[in-house]
Parts: structure tokens; sequence; C-alpha cells
């Protein structure tokens, strides 16, 4: 047990300060709502291989995005939920020829919920990472993006179908 | 700064949070010297669609492995190392049809470094989870996993190329 207890208190103090740095670098938000962290370091919601764009893509999401797809509450997904995109062109493993991997990275993309704010595009922002900064797109080119998820407006337009309960 | 402050506080309170969550469940490693915690929650160190399996894998690390990898520090990979394979079976998006995705969850497996204790097989452990379990191989089944490896020896016998520095 004493090793336990220690071993957490090592664990929380660990992931704490990754915490610390993550966000101390990153903006804190849109009008003071919301956080934009490093989605490097968010858990898996998804993955896909979208065939027809030969690239491989993980989807992950931040806190309160995870605790909504793990508890079902994305009808809809709460303000605040970060999902974000990562892209990479795909790539047969050089030692595995049946395995496609990601190759170089294309792009990290990123909705964003707030139902106001976002109102006109079913509650979501629309950008990408620049680096460790989150871009937000302009309504114009958000309204592009908003029209792609248009099928899957009964899923709170959201394509992933979160992996873990 | 006030509101960052207080997110950063209520943001580093909840990781901890979840992180005694996820640990007091979980088993305290074997001999007390590693962690086996909640995969679903760890960081992607890269994606998978291995077509000859029609199966999609996210493959994930706790934080010794994330470390590792982002630092380059990984030949070897450090003792303490866990990367966890998850894996479904494939399907096709029923809203985008050139999308393969996640389907039923078939398992998450596991490696675990520790030099010392898996020296007969290159230094790494291989098990399951079952649940928030990590079952780890007895020797036997350990050769099996090791020697489909070897042909990634040069890299540790690890497969994945993580995607991040």
């Amino acid at each position: 047990m004493k090793t336990s207890s220690m071993t957490l208190g090592i664990l929380v103090a660990g992931l704490s300060a990754v915490s610390i740095a993550a966000y101390a670098e990153t903006p804190a938000g849109q009008g003071g709502k919301m956080e934009y962290g490093e989605y490097k370091d968010w858990p898996v919601l998804g993955v896909s291989h979208r065939t027809e764009k030969n690239t491989l893509r993980a989807i992950v999401g931040n806190e309160i995005a995870i605790k909504a797809a793990r508890s079902g509450n994305t009808q809809p997904w709460p303000d605040g939920s970060i999902i974000a995109k990562v892209v990479w062109k795909q790539r047969v493993h050089p030692h595995w020829p049946s395995a496609i991997v990601p190759g170089e990275f294309s792009a990290a993309e990123a909705m964003v919920k707030d139902s106001k704010k976002y109102a006109e595009t079913g509650g979501w922002g629309f950008g990408h990472w620049e680096g460790r900064k989150l871009v937000m797109n302009n309504k114009e080119k958000s309204a592009e993006c908003f029209a792609c998820h248009m099928p899957v407006k009964d899923a709170d337009y959201v394509y992933t179908l979160p992996v873990y309960q």
C-alpha cells in the first residue's frame, strides 16, 4: 500500500506538471470560457483511414469532450468540448507491407462547441492548430466546414463514433 | 489572468481526480516497479490500418513511453514504458463510404519494458488488458509475441513509429 500511495503521488504530481506546462503556453480561450490545450496529450475518441484521401487520422478530445463521450452525453456535445482531428498522409509500414501507418503530418483541425457563439454553424466553431496555437476560422470558412457535417446532423454534426464508453 | 489561473487550478484538480480514480482500481504493478494504468486515458503514439486483418488500431503509451517517444529516447525504450495497442474490427462509416473506422472492439494488448525481468524477450513483456486489469503472458506466449517483433530489432522491437516529437 505504501508503494501504491507513493506511486500515486508521483503520478499525480507528474500529470499536474505536464498540464501546467501545456496550458501555460497556450491561449486562455476565447471569451474566457474555453481552454485550448495541447491536443497531443488528449485521449483517443476514434481513428480513421480515409481511403479517398490516402490519409490516416487520430481523433482526440479535451477533458470535456472525453467525459461527454464516455457518459454518452453527446446529444448535444456540451459547450467547451473540443475535438481534434490529426491527419497524416498514409504510408506502408517499412517492415509490414499490409500495415498502413502515418507518414508526413498533414494538419490538426478542431471543432469547438459553443452553442451561443457558433449558433449559425450548429454550435460548432471550426479551426486548426498552428503549432500549439488554435486558430479559429472566420464565419465563411466555418460555413464551408459545417456544410460537410450536415449528413451527421443527428449525431450533433460529429462524424466520430467514440470508441470507448 | 485570474480566469486563467482559476481555469488551470480546476484543470489540474480534474486531472488529478481522474488519475486517482484510474489508478485506485488497477494493480500497483509487478514487483512494485511499474504502474498499470488506464490505457484509455493515454496519449497517441500512432495509428494503423492492418489491411490483412481488417482491423484498425490506436497505439498509445503511458507517461514514460510518451516522454521517451517525444524526446527520441527509444534506443532502447526506457524501463517502465508501456505501449498499448487497441484493436477494433474495421467497418465502413455509415455516412462516409470511403472512411474506414473502428467497429467492434477486438483486444487491447501491451508491451511492458523491464530490461531485467524480460531479458529473454528483448526486455519486453507482452500482455493484454482484461477490462482495467493488465494480464501478462507467460514466457511461452511472450516468446511467440516476441518472434513477430524480430524484424524491427533495430527499433528496439517496436513497430510503432511515433507520430509526435
